[in-house]
C-alpha cells in the first residue's frame, strides 16, 4: 500500500517560519525577542547534541539563548540557586533543565524548583496537572509536536482508537492524556501499554494511531500494525555503526521498512517527530514570551 | 458462573475502624483529631447528602468537622476569602468544596485558590499533577478508594487490561493514571472509553478490568463484558421510583442482574464506590493531619 511520510523535519521549518515571522513583528515593535536558558549539566553525549540543536534553532528563528553548563559533580544546592535565579530574571522568558541529570541529583526536585511560568519543558507538575485537567499550560515538547503534526496533515482523529507504547512522564503518560482531551487533534479512544502488557500484539493490531515510544530500537513489526494506521516513532536509540562519521546511526522503535507498507501516515526516524519537538519547545518559549499560557 | 461481590461498605467500615484506632493513639498522646471542612454552595439535593454523609463519617472515627454552608448566589469573591482562610487556619487539616457549583462560579478558580497541601479531595492542579507523576499526593477519593478496593480483595492487577468508561477529571482520569503506574493496584495497559469512541463494545470485551464512570444508568450489558472480567460501577444516578421512601432509588451505570454472572467481581450500587469514596476522604483527611503526603 502507498503510505505518506509525516515529514517531521519540512513542518518544524514551516513552524520555524511562522515564529521567525512572529519574532521580526516583536521586533519591529521594540520588543526583545524571546530568550530560552538552557542548563546542561555534564557530558552526556546524546544531551550535547540535544542541547546544540536547541540552540541553533534559538538561533536560526531570532530567540535569544543562554547555555549554562555545569560539570557533573556540581552540588544540587548550587543548581537549585541558579534556578531560582533563573526564576526571577525577567529577561528569560523560560528555560529547561536538560536531563537525564547525573544520579546524585533528585530530578523530581529539580524540577519542582523551576516556576511551572517559565517551564516550557511542561515536567512541572502544575503543567502535567492542567494538562490531564485541560487547562492551558505548556505541553510537553514531545507531545505538543505530535499533536501538531497530526494537525498539520489533517489526520481525522475524533473516536479513533490510539494505543501509546510507552508510560513515560515526559511523553507516553502526557501524549495519552492528550488524545484524550476533547479536541483536535484528540478525542480519542486511548490506551497505553508497557513492558508488562499481555497481549500487547492484540492492542496494537487494533490501534488506529500508534505511538510508539519504548526506546527498544525495531520493536514494531508488520505483524502488530492494522493495514492503513498512523504509526508516530517517538524512539531515537544511538546505535553503533562504524560506517557512520560519527560512529552511531539513530534508529527508532519502528522497523520502518517492515512496517510502512501497512500505514496511511507513518514518521521516519531521524526527521519525523525529533525536528517537531525542537520545533514546540521553540512554540511554548514563544507562549511564555507573549504570556499567552499564563498572563 | 458464581461472582463474587465488592462489597464497598464492609470494607469501608473496616477502613473506618482502623481509622478510629488511629485516631484513639492520636488523641492518647494528648494531640488534636483530624479535622475537615466542607464548604457547601446551595441545595443541590445529591451533593447535600454527599456532605452529609462526610460530616457523619467524621463524627463515627472521631475526625472534628466543620461545614460551611452558602446560598446559591453567594459572590465567588466572599468563598474565595473563606477559602483563603482555611488554608491559613493551622486547625483545619484538610477541606472541601463540594461540587458542582452554581453556574457563576468558575469551578477551575475556585480548586486552584485551595492550597494543594490541604486538598484533600485531590483536585488541584498540584495533586492531579503528581498523581500523573507517580509522586506521593492527595489522590482523588473515588480512583483511591477503588484501588483500596482491588487491594483488599487481591485482586491480581499486573499486566491486565483495564478498561476505563468515561473521561472526567474526578473519576476516568485519575484512575486511567493510577492503574497505570508500577504499583500493585496498577501496573495495567489502561484504556479510556468516552462517548465519541467507535468500537466501545469490543473495546470493552476485552476487559479484565472494566471501570465504569458515564452517568448512563444500565449503560453495561453482558454483551460488553468478558466472562471472569471485574467489573467496577462508579455510576450513582436518581431515577424516580414512587414505591421507595424519598422516591428515587440510586441507579449504577452497570445492569447489575444482566452482567453479574458474567463477572469474577463485581460492585453492587449503592453499597460499592459510594462507600469507598468517603472512607478515601477520611484516609486523606488523616494522611494531611499526620503531614505523611506533604511534610
Amino acid at each position: 500500500m502507498a503510505y505518506q511520510l509525516l515529514d517531521g523535519r519540512a513542518v518544524a521549518a514551516q513552524m520555524n517560519a511562522e515564529m521567525a515571522d512572529q519574532v521580526a513583528r516583536l521586533c519591529a515593535q521594540g520588543k526583545r525577542p524571546p530568550h530560552l536558558a538552557a542548563i546542561l549539566v555534564g557530558h552526556n553525549a546524546p544531551s550535547e547534541a540535544y542541547v546544540d540543536a536547541k540552540v541553533r534553532a534559538c538561533e536560526k528563528i531570532g530567540f535569544l539563548s543562554t547555555l549554562i553548563r555545569y560539570e557533573d559533580d556540581v552540588p544540587q544546592r548550587q543548581l537549585l540557586d541558579k534556578i531560582n535565579e533563573l526564576n526571577h530574571d525577567s529577561t528569560i522568558d523560560g528555560f529547561i533543565v536538560q536531563l537525564p541529570l547525573p544520579p546524585h541529583f533528585s530530578t523530581d526536585k529539580v524540577i519542582e524548583a523551576i516556576d511551572y511560568r517559565k517551564d516550557v519543558d511542561g515536567f512541572h507538575p502544575v503543567n502535567v496537572g492542567r494538562l490531564a485537567l485541560g487547562l492551558p499550560c505548556f505541553r510537553s515538547a514531545t507531545p505538543a509536536g505530535i499533536l501538531e503534526l497530526l494537525r498539520r496533515y489533517r489526520i481525522p482523529t475524533q473516536g479513533k482508537h490510539c494505543v501509546v507504547l510507552g508510560r513515560s512522564n515526559i511523553v507516553g503518560k502526557p501524549i495519552a492524556n492528550l488524545m484524550l482531551q476533547k479536541d483536535y487533534p484528540g478525542d480519542c479512544s486511548v490506551t497505553v501499554c508497557h513492558s508488562r502488557s499481555q497481549n500487547l500484539h492484540e492492542i496494537c493490531l487494533s490501534a488506529d494511531i500508534l505511538i510508539v515510544s519504548l526506546g527498544v530500537p525495531n520493536f514494531v513489526r508488520h505483524d502488530m500494525v492494522k493495514q492503513g494506521a498512523v504509526v508516530i516513532d517517538v524512539g531515537i536509540t544511538r546505535l553503533p555503526n562504524p560506517d557512520r562519521p560519527n560512529g552511531f546511526q539513530l534508529t527508532g522503535d519502528v522497523l520502518f521498512d517492515d512496517v510502512a507498507t501497512h500505514c496511511s501516515f507513518i514518521t521516519p526516524v531521524p526527521g519525523g517527530v525529533g525536528p517537531m519537538t525542537i520545533a514546540s519547545l521553540m512554540n511554548n518559549t514563544l507562549l511564555a514570551r507573549t504570556k499567552a499560557v499564563y498572563p
